[in-house]
């Protein structure tokens, strides 16, 4: 490549960078992001709020926060939880909590895969 | 929609949420998003950095510091500045910063045109 005085790129873009992301959904002004989304997955296959905040790194605390305040602002519960049992009660995704986990989760990685490919495209003279 | 308890959605996901994303290039501990963006397109429209940083409600010295960091961590030069002249100096892209406004503006683009049509097609049932 040429040198040039001002403006010299010894390495073509593509090489240069990496490319990133973040997606999220908003309504009103609570929004649905990465956070939230491994809260739920979590919930999803442990069946339980504290065994998802433990592989968060949050307290169950924080965790039942997070989850409580989005239900309450969106109207929408996502999480129902069962008191008693074997297991001392548990916690499941309900349908809508299931429904936004999916939803949530294609979103993500089709935009993933369109970062890298639209990066390519972008960045590859 | 069926009223369910603990679960119910009276909209379709879709017309609920907005879709937002953001997007960034890294190189090393220094990154490219928005903000440099919309400095050096305006740079490039008005040919001056002090023009450029009022229309980004920014300082000179602010604007100026941006630019000069990335130079400085990336070892590229993206702005030459002349000094003197009938307008007292002004500023222009180097080739290195026309083509990373560029390749940016496109990727963002295209991901924006992203984010939108897989927002419907993961949110829409």
């Amino acid at each position: 490549m040429k040198k040039e005085s001002g403006g010299d790129l010894n390495q073509p873009l593509v090489e240069m960078f990496r490319p990133c992301y973040k997606v999220w959904i908003e309504r009103g002004s609570t929004d649905f992001g990465d956070g939230l989304y491994y809260l739920l997955m979590y919930v999803k296959e442990y069946g339980s709020i504290s065994q998802a905040a433990r592989e968060m790194g949050m307290s169950y605390r924080a965790a039942w926060g997070k989850i409580k305040k989005i239900e309450k602002n969106w109207g929408l519960k996502l999480v129902e939880t069962q008191v008693g049992g074997d297991a001392g009660g548990g916690a499941k995704l309900t349908e809508a909590g299931a429904e936004l986990l999916e939803s949530f989760g294609h979103f993500r990685q089709k935009i993933e895969e369109a970062v890298e490919r639209v990066f390519r495209e972008s960045f590859a003279k």
